[in-house]
């Protein structure tokens, strides 16, 4: 635990140039004001559980700015629920900084005006009602950004007064272990620790020593046991069972139209079971094309479940996480030649860290969305929804400030004369037509129109068209970043969007000629057969075969278990 | 100090499917064999000085990639004054990872062929040597990076299996605090530690109870006691006195015609005369302009002691550091207000943080430069040297995954349609002639003949002209963002570029058509008087009048001193 310095000793030198006196502690005063009214509650800075809510009434006030940990996978639950049962007389107003607005208590802070403002990163799961109370007044958007933007900005201009945070155990000097879930708890603690905020934690235990410590105990102010261990999401799982035909021909194209050609070695992998698709071929039709080995070594991905195949056949050589996954603990545990481990053994994930080794340290970014406009635009916002954008703008772009050279970006070098550079690959997947009968590739972008009906100041795009170097559905792979100009880069996408409105833009002859030119390839200029397409293609085609893959290490949650 | 999981205890299953049993823990078992060769001459994790070669002899293997802390401030310099003693026949080839290759001893490393290989970011004093033991074939280049990309590859193909990093003290447990020169140290002990590398931490002091833990004892393997404190330089102080009057009107420009129309409250400023004159006007032209509490609040930024003043004046609400400034320790822990300070009181510094802050979560990078081309690209590499980058390309380009919308960010939006988006303010700042007497604005920057010389792939170009959206000199600001086509936006640059090759280029009438479309703004534009830009506007005219400012809290190095 912190021992706050006595606010006299050092600070309150004035001088005579700058005129009157001022102190400049006033941020260290008052965070030890406020934790002086529950110091008695605190025995060796741990709260008793049922002081939860007396304690943030005192620690927090109205106008504050609170980060409160909620990603997409781990929730500090117990400390938003606590949070959305203090009296709004006394708490309200407060700017809410969270990565995920996913759980019914986060919009009950706003119903009950203890929160009004927020700057978020994604609202999946609660999109629909946080559109809702925006309309009603009751909610206002700061922005909305992609993780590691609401991160930066916490050193910058967002600065967090409290942080609530979760961790798997303490100890009895506010160390934390944090289990694989490590995620964004180290840099939120940091933000706030070393600017005066007050950082409190919910842990599932509090115990006498540590497996291994991920933030020291002088960084934490209030320790509370949480009276069950916190929400975390298998966000990441993805059931073989339901990945079609389609998917397998889209991940054979991308095997070998873009990962063998284009030598990827290093990549990131987007939630969908059009990337599990792809990992799941890497055993089986990878191996029978030559490439292990030569493709797919190094990974930035949190540990999925449809990777333990091709980690088991000797593809993987490492994997650096954002977050772990549950289920994957002891198989995490039983492969540290291949995951991030600590000397205890468990897993140690970082989402700042592997979101920058993903923006600058690997060679392709793949993730599939919703909707497509026709210069490559991209969003998975869609009407009456403010869902956000997660990480994938991050990755998802190419990263104007690398300078290190490889032989996948080199071959996206354009000759610009003597001042040239190459380009991430940055792919995006996607089937023509959604389940629901709605055309994937559109005119415009719902985006465009939620942006403007929340009064946002530009619309809501996850990936910018021009960063996209390759589109690829089930009809083929437009090589994007080969076309010459907007309107035949615009021929290429339309060549391959299927029966869309973009789609039936497209010319027979432009097409042929883009195919000729290898800037479009179908299937069958790849030299894969439709035919051969098929799901018997897939190393592991259940959750359970996952699991006997695993050697019975990987324990899937029961919602994912059919036996 | 962790206690290493002996290698029975996970990860030797194997399974039926994938065939022969192969073992999951080669990573950790090289680690426990090679800590099991020192163990007898450690004690509680301590090895004694005058074992360090002995031990890295030990630690270190042929071809080994080992990341030695050695950026553009502090250095692990007892252990790579050390590293260089070994026995070559011992340890050799080994693939060196160190953000600024600048201590004799570096360069050693390669000439009696311990390290081969080198992957780096900057090379500035040494930049001649190194490009020399290039041509030799003595050194190896893998790249040229910007730091955190570098980083960025330690956690995806380049992780380190030794990491050499340096602290203020230790405790008995290998806990560590770094002191206000926290810097990279956390993120590449993270690099290692949780990929079995071995972590080996000089430090000046072991004491027991340390101010603070920065680093947690369970990350690290190795403590020892340096020779003398490391080494660490004072790069970022800037004495008034060499300010002239020419960067004074320079500095002018950019408050009155950039940071005030485009309201710039968050931003980063680069090493340089340049920018610090602009940080000593702020309290004096600044505040006669009204503009205290509308720009320049939160800042990336080392601690300058050029920011003294503003501090003092009361303009600056925060500054988040990459790392500290040698004799600003005393200062920065009395203006906790301010500064990222810890629950101890000393400054909390962290380069990828702060990397990322100046990335995202800022709205202008200004920096100075040696060379710029027609199409404002921009090096710092110049004739036979190999000097690197730095922190400048991440800073100095547009973010294209950022998301969020600010006042500056949305006024270089250009209207495109429905997905349109805004940019960073990137500000390159330059006189138009050198003081050796060649010009500053060339044909062709020597960055192009240098990469062709040493093999490179691209040209190491430090910021692309196209991420460049002004340029100021002593003739005036070129507002390149707003200019119409290839074409115009180099007529604006060639018209601040003055009597160089590049100004000489220059129309009369196309210049005076820029100015009045607001495009190119001359110092009367902005009805600024040249003969007012005089050094009298500075807040502080010397290193003294620092020190005054600070109420005597700052204490300039010796070699700053003139009393």
């Amino acid at each position: 635990m912190s021992s706050p310095l006595p606010s006299h000793a050092a600070g309150s030198a004035s001088h005579t140039t700058a005129g009157a006196a001022r102190s400049w502690t006033t941020l260290r005063d008052e965070k030890n004001r406020r934790l002086a009214a529950v110091a008695p509650w605190l025995k060796d800075g741990v709260l008793p559980r049922e002081r939860i809510v007396d304690a943030l009434e005192q620690l927090v006030r109205p106008g504050d700015r609170v980060a409160l940990e909620g990603d997409n996978q781990k929730q500090a639950d117990f400390l938003s629920r606590s949070l959305a049962k203090v009296d709004p007389q006394r708490v309200h107003d407060v700017h809410l900084l969270i990565s995920s607005i996913s759980r019914p208590e986060h919009l009950a802070l706003f119903e009950r005006g203890i929160a009004h403002r927020v700057d978020f990163s994604f609202a999946g799961p609660q999109s629909l009602r946080v559109a809702q109370l925006l309309e009603d007044g009751q909610l206002e958007v700061g922005a909305i950004h992609t993780y590691v933007e609401l991160y930066a900005r916490m050193f910058v201009d967002l600065t967090p007064q409290v942080a609530l945070l979760c961790a798997e155990k303490a100890d009895r000097h506010g160390n934390l272990y944090t289990g694989p879930n490590t995620e964004d708890t180290p840099t939120i603690a940091e933000a706030a620790a070393f600017r005066h905020g007050i950082v409190i934690v919910q842990v599932n235990e509090i115990v006498d020593t540590l497996p291994r410590v991920d933030i020291p105990g002088s960084w934490v102010d209030v320790v509370v046991e949480a009276d069950r261990p916190f929400a975390v999401e298998p966000l990441f799982t993805r059931d073989p069972r339901h990945i079609g035909d389609l998917q397998v021909l889209t991940a054979m194209m991308v095997i070998k139209g873009i990962y063998a050609p284009y030598g990827i070695s290093s990549l990131n992998h987007g939630i969908g079971f059009d990337t599990a698709a792809i990992e799941l071929l890497l055993p089986t039709y990878g191996e029978s094309l030559g490439l292990k080995g030569k493709i797919c070594r190094n990974w930035t991905l949190n540990p999925h479940p449809t990777l333990i195949p091709a980690i088991e056949s000797g593809w993987v050589e490492s994997v650096h996480c954002f977050g772990s996954e549950v289920g994957m603990e002891a198989y995490i545990a039983a492969r540290p030649d291949v995951f991030f481990t600590g000397s205890d053994g468990s897993l140690r994930s970082n989402r700042v860290l592997c979101q920058l080794a993903g923006q600058y340290g690997v060679d392709l970014f793949i993730g599939s969305t919703l909707q497509i406009d026709a210069d490559a635009n991209s969003s998975t916002v869609t009407r009456g929804r403010l869902a956000g954008f997660g990480g994938a703008p991050n990755m998802g772009h190419d990263p104007r400030g690398r300078r290190h050279a490889s032989e996948a970006w080199l071959k996206l070098l354009k000759d610009q004369g003597p001042v040239s550079r190459g380009h991430k690959l940055v792919v995006q997947l996607a089937e023509t037509w959604k389940k629901g009968g709605e055309p994937t590739f559109v005119e415009e972008l719902d985006a465009v129109a939620v942006g403007e009906k929340s009064g946002m100041p530009v619309a809501p795009v996850m990936i910018y068209g021009d960063d996209v170097s390759h589109v690829v559905t089930e009809e083929g792979i437009a090589h994007l970043h080969k076309a010459e100009g907007v309107e035949e880069r615009r021929a290429a996408l339309a060549a391959v969007a299927g029966v869309t409105p973009i789609g039936l833009t497209a010319k027979r002859e432009k097409t042929d000629e883009l195919r000729r030119r290898g800037i479009v390839a179908f299937p069958e200029d790849l030299g894969i057969r439709r035919g051969d397409a098929k799901r018997s293609l897939l190393a592991a085609r259940s959750i359970d075969d996952l699991v006997t893959w695993s050697g019975g290490l990987y324990a899937p949650p029961a919602r994912f278990r059919s036996w």
